[in-house]
This record gives C-alpha cells, sequence and structure tokens, in this order.
C-alpha cells in the first residue's frame, strides 16, 4: 500500500483525478490499516474493505440509510438512554429490592485481563511507601499510578464518544459522525473529547433483566454465534418473564458462558464472541431500553455473520439510538442464585471528555 | 542532611553507635524527605519531626498506645467496615428511596483539579479516531488513555491499604503497619498491594448524614477549623436530626464549604482544610460508623491543631478501625434540596492492589 | 462556537450550502479550540483565525505558494538533513575534536520543568524496592515508570512528524501535509506515526556554531524579539567566525539567554521567546544546514511578529526542508569557555513512530 | 505462603520469638513473592530462596564479604565509572575515528519488544492532530505519550541505582545498599531516586572492544551458557586484539547471537541468555573498565551456573565496582563489516531522579 501512495507523482502540480482516486483509497486503507496493525496485538481479523466500496467513497456506508440526528432527546442531548432514569423510573426499579443483597457484576481489574487491541493496563505502587513517615505519628501512606485506557479495559462501561461511522469521504473530520449527529471535527481534542464525554451521562438505576442464554443453549456458547430476538424470547418464556415486563428504560444482559475464558484462555476470549447480532438490537431499540450488558468484551457477535461488517451493533444501538453498553460483566453468582432480574446500578465515573469508564456495576435483589 | 550522611565514615568497619544513631536519623529524614519533597509541588508544610522524637525512634509513635490489630471482623479481614454492609443494612437503607432522585455527589475528574503534591491526570486521547472506519459500515471509535493516581486524584475513597504507621525502627517494612496489623513486608508489591487492595471491600450502600456546617457555622470554615463532636451534635439538633438516628454501620458526611473553591483557588483549597478532629474521630468510632465523607481533600481538620500530628485522622479511622472515607465529594444539590438524610452507594472500582478508587457515588433521595 | 453549531438544524434532510458553510468553519474553530484549549494550560495566546481565512478554507495556507514535496532527498525520504551527516562529514566534524572536552548541552528532565500547553512530565519509583530480593546473594532493584509526551518535553529533538501543515478543508487528513507531502491520512496511527517516525532519522554528528546573542545584544533577548540573518551575521564577525565557516550539514545554535529562566520563572519562560524568524529561516535554508537549536522552548521568535503566523519557521525549516531542530538546550559552559564552534553529537532515541526524542545532545571539542 | 501468615497469631499482645522469625521469614517471602510475582509475566524461575538462608537473614548475603564502600571515587561519587572519561580518554578514542561510518548500536523501542516482567511499553499519539490547524499558517502538529519503565526497556543503560545488595534484617532500607554504600533509605523516594540517579553520570565517549562469541563458539550461544574469562582472551586473540590493547575506562561488549530472537521469539529470548559469569566479571574488574555491553537484555549469564545467585554480575560490576551496563545492544552491521574496536559514545538522557536511561548508543570507526 505504502509503495503505491510513494508511487504517485507528487510533482506539486495539482492533484489528477487518478491521483485523488488513488490518495483517497490510500486514506481509506491507511486509517483502516492503522486500526489493524493495533489489533494484531489482539484478537481477530476484520474482513478487508470490498474494492467496490473503497471505490465508493462517499457513498452511505452500509446498515445506514439516513442520518439519525437529531436524536429523540433533542440536538443538544449528549445523554443519550440515561435520559430514562427519571426519579419514576428509579422508584419502580427500587420495587425491585427485596433480598437486600448486592451482587459485585464488574470484575476485577488486573495487566492480566484480556485486552483489545494494544491496549495496556499498567499500575505501579510508587515507593513503599509512597510518602512519610509524616509527624510525630509517623504517618505513611501509598499511591497507586495506574496508566491505561481507562474506560476501555477489563468491565466497560461505553459512553456516547466512543463509536462513531465514518460518512463522506475518508479521513474527513467533519464528516466523522457520532451519537446525535456530532462529528469528530466538533468533539475530537488530543485531551478529551469536547462533547460526548462520558461525565454527560446521568445515574443508572434500574430493573436489569439476565438472559442465560448457557441455561437456553445448554453450555457455553461459541464465537460467532448470534443471540437473536427468538432467543430472547425463549429465554425469556423459559425464566417464566413475560416479555412485556420488559418496559422502557431498562437494562437487558447476556450471560453466554464466554466469561469463563477470562483469564484462563485470553487468546480464545479475545478471538472472537457470542453475542446480539442486528436482529436482537431491533428488537432493543423497539423496548426502548436503555442498556446492554454481557460477559463478553463487546456484548455483540463477533464476527457479525455478516463479514463485511464491523461492530455494527455497536453503532446501531450506541451511535444511533443513544442506548449504552457494559461489557465484560459477570453474572456467576446471580445465575447460581436464579436472579433474573435486579435492580442494576451503576454511574459511570465522570472523567472529563472519556469515552467509557471503569468501576464496578451492582445487581441489587 | 544529606552532607551529614556524607560526612559519616563509611569505612567499611561495621556501624558504630554513633553511626547507627546517624543513620536511623537519617532514615527518618530521608524517608520523610521524600514524602515532603514530594508535598513542596503541592500544598502545606508539616511540622518538622522533633528531635527527641528520632532520637527515640523505637518508640511508640504518637497516638498509638498498643497494638489495633487484630480487627474485629477477625484476623484475616481485608475489608474492614464495608463488612457492615448485610442484606438487612440495605433493606434498611433502601427504605430512604422515597423520591427517586439520585445526586451525583461526586466531581468531574480534569487535568485542572486541585491535585495533592506531586500527583497527575493525564489523559489523552489516542489517535482521531483511535480505531477505524471498520468494514463497509465503516465504523470508527475512540479510546482514552489515562495516566494518574487513580485512587487517589479528584473525587477518591480510600481504601485500607492507603494509610499506615511506622512502628518500630524507621525504614524497617517489617514494622510499618497497615490496618489489621499487615505489615508493609507483607502488602508492598511494585505491580499493586498483595492484601488491602481496593478490590477486597464489599460495596457500599447505606444510610448516610449529612452535617452541613457551613449552615451551623453560617459559612464558609476556613483551613485548620476542626469539627468536634460538639458540631457534630448541635448540627444534627439544627437539622432535626436525633443522635439515635446514628445507627452502625451509616456513613457521615461533613459540608464545610471548603469545596467551592475547587477550581476557582488550588492554591488556597491546597494548603489546608477545615474537617474533623480526634475528638469527632472518637465520637464516630463510638457510632460504629462505615464511611465518613467531605467536600474537602482530606475530610480531617489540616493542619492538626496538634502540630506533631500528620493526617492522624485518617490512621485513626481507617487502619485502626477500617473506617472508610471519601474525598473532594460535593453536596451542594443535596443542601440545596435540604435533603440531610439519603441512600449512599458506591462500590470501589475493583482496581488489584490499588489503595483507593476513583468513580462517581450517588446519593439516592 | 458550539452554541453555533447547536443551532443548526440538525434535521437529517442533508446539509444545506449554508450548513456546509458553517460546519466548515465550526470544523475550523473545533480543532483550532481543541489546541487553544491546551494551550490555556500553557504559555501564549495565538492570533484569532480571521473571518477572511475562515471563509476561503480552501485556499493556500499563508507561507504557502507550493507543494513542497518531493524532498531533494527523494520522494520516499523519511530521514530529511541527517542525510548530510555522511562519512566525510564525520570526518571533518572531527577534526575539531581538540581538547577532549565534552559538554552536556541537554537540561536535566524533572517534573518542574516548564512544559508546552497541557503535557506532562511524571516520573515513579515503582515500590521500594521495585523487585527482590532475589536468590542467596539478596539481589534488589530499581525501575523507574515515566509517563510523558517523551519527543515533547524538556530538552526535546524535533522530528519530521512533529509538525505539519493543514492544506486544502480543515479536518480533512488527506490533505493535512507533513515533511515530503506525507499525509496525516498516511501517516497517522493512534499507536505510533506510520511514517516520519523518529526512528528513520540517521545519527547527527556534525561541526556546530554558537551565536551568542546575549554578547552582540548586551543581555538576555526578550520574548518576541526576532533574530535576523543580519543578527547572525554580526554575532559572527564578533565571533570571529567567517560566514564561509558554515557549510552545508552544520548545526547552528542560538544562545539567547531566555534559558536563564528555567525553573526560575516558568510562567515568563512560557509565554514566549526570542528566536529566529522567516529572515533568518531563509538564510539558514540557503546555507543547507542540518539543524537549529537554542536554549529556548521553540527555537523560534515568539509571538511571530506578524501576529497571523504561528509556528511558521518550524513549518519552513522542519516541513518545507527536512531541517532538524533542537530545544531547550544549555549553552553556560561553552560560552564561559568561549567554545562557539564545536562538534555537535547526538543520535535520537529510536522510539517507534515517536514525533521527538529525549535525551542529552553533547558538544564536544 | 499467604497463608502462614495469615495463620500466625496476631493477637496484639506483641510479637512473640516464633512470630517474630516467623514474620521475618514471611517478609522475605514477601517481598521477593512480590519480584517473583513480576517476574511471572515475564521469562524465568529465580532460584528458590534456600531455607537456611530465610533462617540467617542477618548473615552477610552470597558474594559479599565485606563493604564495597566507599568507592575508589570518593566516598561522596555518584558518578562510577563514568569518572573515566577525561579529556585524554576522549581524545584516545577518538584517534578510532578513522572511517567516519557511524553505527546505531540501540534498537528501535517499540510495544512488541521483549520485555522484562510486568514493564510495559505503551506510546500513544494524542489526537490526530495533537494541535493546529494554528494561525493563517494553519499549522498543526503532533506529540506523542509514552508510558513506560524508561530506563529498563529495549536498548537500556543501567545506571548506579539500579542494583542494590539487601544487607541485614530483610525489608530493612536502612541495610539496602547500593553503589558506593548508599542505602534504599537514603535514596528512595516515590517521585525519583534522591541519590545515583542516571543524570550524575557523564558522558561516556570511549574505546569499545566488541567480543565476537558467535564467531569462537561457531554459533548462537544458549541460556545459562557462561562466558568466561578465557573465552574473552580466546576470542580477542582470533580476533586479533592483544590482550593489552584493553585499556582502564575502555567498554567490552559482547555478541552473543542470543539477539537474534529479538521480536522473533520473544519466550525465549526472555527465557534466558547467555553471558558473562563471576569469572569474567573479575577479569573486567581488574583491567578496570567502564562499560559492558551485549546483544542480550542483562549482558550476564541467565540463569547463573550456581543456581542460588541471582544476577550477581550485577551487583559485582555495577554495585561494588560502579561499572556501566548496556543492555540490549545490536551488532550485526560491526560484524559483518568485522570491525570489532571503535568509539563507543553514549550520555544517558539526564532523567532526575532514573536509574537507566533510553536513548541510542553509536559506534564511530
Amino acid at each position: 500500500m505504502s509503495n503505491e501512495i510513494n508511487d504517485v507523482d507528487q510533482d506539486g502540480s495539482g492533484a489528477t483525478t487518478d491521483r485523488r482516486t488513488l490518495l483517497r483509497t490510500a486514506g481509506i486503507a491507511g486509517v483502516a490499516g492503522a486500526a489493524l496493525a493495533g489489533s494484531m496485538h489482539g484478537k481477530f481479523s476484520l474482513a478487508p474493505i470490498s474494492q467496490a466500496q473503497a471505490q465508493t467513497a462517499t457513498s452511505m456506508p452500509k446498515n445506514v440509510d439516513k442520518p439519525w440526528w437529531p436524536s429523540k432527546w433533542g440536538k443538544d442531548d449528549e445523554s443519550g438512554a440515561s435520559n430514562h432514569i427519571t426519579p419514576a423510573k428509579v422508584l419502580d426499579a427500587a420495587k425491585w429490592i427485596k433480598d437486600g443483597k448486592i451482587y459485585k457484576i464488574g470484575r476485577v481489574y488486573e495487566a492480566a485481563m484480556p485486552l483489545f487491541g494494544a491496549r495496556v493496563f499498567a499500575l505501579r505502587i510508587p515507593g513503599s511507601p509512597t510518602g512519610g513517615p509524616f509527624g510525630d505519628n509517623k504517618l505513611v501512606y501509598h499511591d497507586e499510578f495506574l496508566a491505561t485506557e481507562i474506560g476501555q479495559t477489563g468491565t466497560q462501561f461505553d459512553g456516547l464518544g466512543h463509536i462513531g461511522i465514518q460518512m463522506g469521504k475518508e479521513g474527513d473530520k467533519s464528516e466523522m459522525r457520532f451519537y446525535n449527529g456530532f462529528t469528530a471535527a466538533e468533539i475530537s481534542d488530543a485531551y478529551g473529547l469536547k462533547k460526548l464525554g462520558i461525565e454527560k451521562l446521568k445515574p443508572i438505576f434500574t430493573r436489569a433483566h439476565l438472559i442465560d442464554m448457557v441455561a437456553l443453549k445448554g453450555g457455553m456458547m461459541d464465537a460467532g454465534q448470534e443471540i437473536t430476538s427468538a432467543d430472547i424470547k425463549a429465554a425469556l418464556a423459559k425464566q417464566n418473564i413475560p416479555e412485556s415486563d420488559i418496559k422502557p428504560g431498562d437494562a437487558i444482559m447476556f450471560h453466554t458462558g464466554w466469561g469463563s475464558l477470562w483469564m484462563k484462555n485470553n487468546d480464545r476470549f479475545n478471538s472472537g464472541e457470542p453475542g446480539i447480532g442486528l436482529d436482537a438490537a431491533k428488537w432493543i431499540v423497539e423496548k426502548d431500553l436503555a442498556l446492554t450488558g454481557a460477559d463478553t468484551w463487546a456484548v455483540e457477535v463477533v464476527p457479525n455473520p455478516d463479514k463485511t461488517l464491523a461492530f455494527v451493533v455497536h453503532a446501531e444501538l450506541q451511535t444511533k439510538n443513544g442506548i449504552l453498553n457494559h461489557e465484560n460483566l459477570i453474572f456467576d453468582d446471580l445465575i447460581a442464585d436464579k436472579k433474573y432480574q435486579f435492580v442494576y446500578s451503576f454511574t459511570p465515573a465522570p472523567i472529563k471528555g472519556a469515552t467509557g469508564s471503569n468501576g464496578c456495576p451492582i445487581a441489587i435483589t
């Protein structure tokens, strides 16, 4: 690829039509290549960008047929589906607190976690102790220094600045669109997103429904295996939850068993995953839910059965509909206790301009 | 100091008594100096270590008269006062959810926050976008890379590996004691504490009482101004909260007004603070509370009225009694709504071996 | 600005002409705003982008009248003026080693250094020790963990991927050009530049001429004070160096006195600086030099006497001509010894895809 | 191990003799365990600490029979063998510049490098661009953000604060000794070593002799294979270098072939290495050399033929004798050109309080 670019006659005479075409193609390959280089550290190969696609770079991306903005919460909204969490919703959810039992459904953060692509998680304790002894009481203290993709490692909560779609010309930040139509040109900043930062979200405290796909399928699902709306309905029936019990603003969570590979077989865990596809996404949008979650690193099926699509459910739910997403959850204790309905409570760490959040979501029963 | 050390006759003949004394002194000065060097970046000068103290390095540190271990939750316990949060406690707290209103009581994290000592908060967005476009759907994504003292910047929740006391000989890690008597030798690891990491704590979901000191005192309190148990009682009375309503396992929070300096006057904010002293700490221990919180960076009064003491309330509550602590909270909306009692909900981010946690605590009414 | 964007009718009907114009403008303001936000942490305000400029976003940037590529070292070259350092050049330079004296002309790196914009320099020693004791020989060791803009803090050597020019439409990475015409679309990668990384440069070992502007002007120069080619000639004459002694591939360095503010008055140091302007840059290009250096953070005059120009000398020398640049050097010992000609030796740390390099350049006499 | 600690009766009654013994043992295991935990991420298992050793914790560590301080450069010296580099030495070395050819003998730094233990190397480009466009000239720029053990990853130059020996009681920082007898208590600081930081070293510009062990042995050496003084003499003879040509202050470098595994087989590269043992170290000390280097990550043989010893050559050369060390060099081009003698030039990046330095050493012929 780079040879082709270098073979272009860079004579300064102004770009010819051919050269423009080539550069546009190179633009695609260049940026995608960057990301692919990252993913080489990690887990799966993406479908190559089709030649046809490359030649029509200004056409609509697949699965986009019209602008998805303004959002139903208004053209300035940066909170997306967290807007569902009104006092009425909180009170409705709180009715589900019956046992007083709290489950941690987030995983422990550590360097040995499976990580996507080239991300790192590096914790260091400065000094030993970090400071002291101070005063006659001889106080000492420890700090910890962490360098990581804070919102995108381990149990991670996706905010609305995480996923976008390159509309128009490749590499043109004024045509790279996120939730509510905000462009990369508008939100980008080397020191934190100017819009759609995770701090814009409201606390989530809502009713959550856990779909036990392992029980439905009789074992751990496999990478690339899609959860459909029919699967959801079948699981609900098996769990004696009427579909009508799923209300707007609720959360839906998927136990696929894939999480059992966590730190046991990171390579396989990273190689793909079972999860929801566009069919289930459509159902989720229709149900007007606030959040999806799963025991996988992306919630959605990877690779997508349509090999030309990459993380398309992320775009469908988050970018187009502002629905939030929580990855790498753990439901083992809930499953053991047969608790399929609970209060999900999580408020993202309000890191200004971050794309996501670390933290420990809880399930209250 | 370093000259004195270098003047020691380092002839390899074995340490003489004098030299031992000098090195012991140097040890004190050295380690304290390290921390002081850090604090030079920051905010306040600590009381110098008294000469008498230096000469009796193996005596008990001030405010320590006997070992504080084993803890009342057993000699192996690493969860401290989070053990208070039982299902019964959760159900009791949940009764306070009446309005369905959720208040974020944590601050936004950003580089311009006031930071203690030499700590940093550095967020970067890698690339723009970080990855993509991928697939024919042309998905792009952003990550964020954060380098910081994750549990000890901004709104910070102190875990039980944060604060200890140098018992015995200075610089001897087998005599540097933390909660439940664990020593630095036992818990230290350059890559995360081996014991007392923040991930050992249980979710906190409890009744919280907010003490409005600004209302009681008629304005913002000042640095070095101590909140006593009498103040607490007076404020409770003023707020129509019977003292008997404060139950074991509850949280107590202090609104001092000092938080109004946040990012307005960081230098003054860092120069000290109003807060609780040993008298109030004793009351808190007697009430058997689970957690303290405030709109300040240390919750306790700084400097302490006894200038020979440094962060002694931290040691009293956290190290000796396993009581947790949440710093840099914000109560403005609660105060405006006259909500002095609410559910405090926070589960620390389970960062393995970390001393504290970032995140957004919430108050539910 | 953001209000204007939000006022746009984002009705999804497709962009109107007016909206395109507005978004284009917003694109400019957006990206510039990001950088300006960064510079708020730092030092100087840049000239606002003129309205006329904003309205003609596709016109040539100021001080660019034609493409500057391909480079004289070929269309694929990524080494720029480091190509000057041939064996013949090394042998010629080595003749200047007469005293055997080596001067460190780089500064010590530490957190308290003046830093540009929002950059940080955070060093931590993990543990104490970091590891050990190991084996019966009881070995212990220390590491250090550093988080920083490694090539752009302290004494910093600018590589060829550091500075570019936004040609064409704002925010369009395929029209953002660097040395030899490489575009941001071609070189960008969230994990390191794909082209023009610092590792592509050859070792620099060349003759260097130090211009003592303090001696010429009778004291420290001031921010915004320009060093012209006439100044260079006058200083050379004063130092008894014939202009003809300046040969292609040599380095030229400027002692302005501004470095005396280093860690003494960081605010003033960062507020601007004396340095070379476009006139001196033209002389440097004509002399075909390999490198510029100075005791300032940018080598060039800041602000530029033409207030519409920002860091234009960087673009003139580095982007257009591949001439390298070393900032925040220190010449005090050389000046004291009246050593105005010496061997400059520096090989950038070959950090793959980095924009610059840390390290300690030396002067050998 | 931790279970044993927890089984101790922590009754607060004061430590009994037995408990002291146990805690002391635990102290050993604890600190060593920390490091071992780190090495679990990495490469090789260390010899277990012998039971006998644990029970005599205050005895001399193996290979230490007497204090090694004060150094021959004085009791305050922090520059070690870099003191050899006097003007006379520089002039003597410069005589070897005959071809004018410069070889980079440092490797490119990148995330995929083999890394020791839990160290990381994480480079990110903030934004794209990081800043701009600025001004009417529309300047844009890139930075890079790096988080790493800067002096101990990739091609790494060991300073004198890197390696020490735990004398006396385990975990007692006042008995943890480094070069010139400085103790951990004296030099430790969470934000950078207070003494023996890499910035204290003088520029190295000296004669270097390259020992081609691959040529001598007929192929790549293997992990655990020791280079002896006899090997050195044999290689010198084969290379027609009289042993008398090795002068005080010179550098000696070893080409073992192990570097051919770099990024080809990181697991094997990290699993151990060929290198010098105590016999060669003795020869190096007798020759009074300034620096050792090799194409391996530790220069010394790992594991040591004496399995009770861990990195003992590091301690012998660096800690006791102040001799510097450069790891992960690359000699392929020098070997190809049969250049066994050259000027080695490297000045550590003066990062205040760092244990080592990144950068690119060069060989000049």
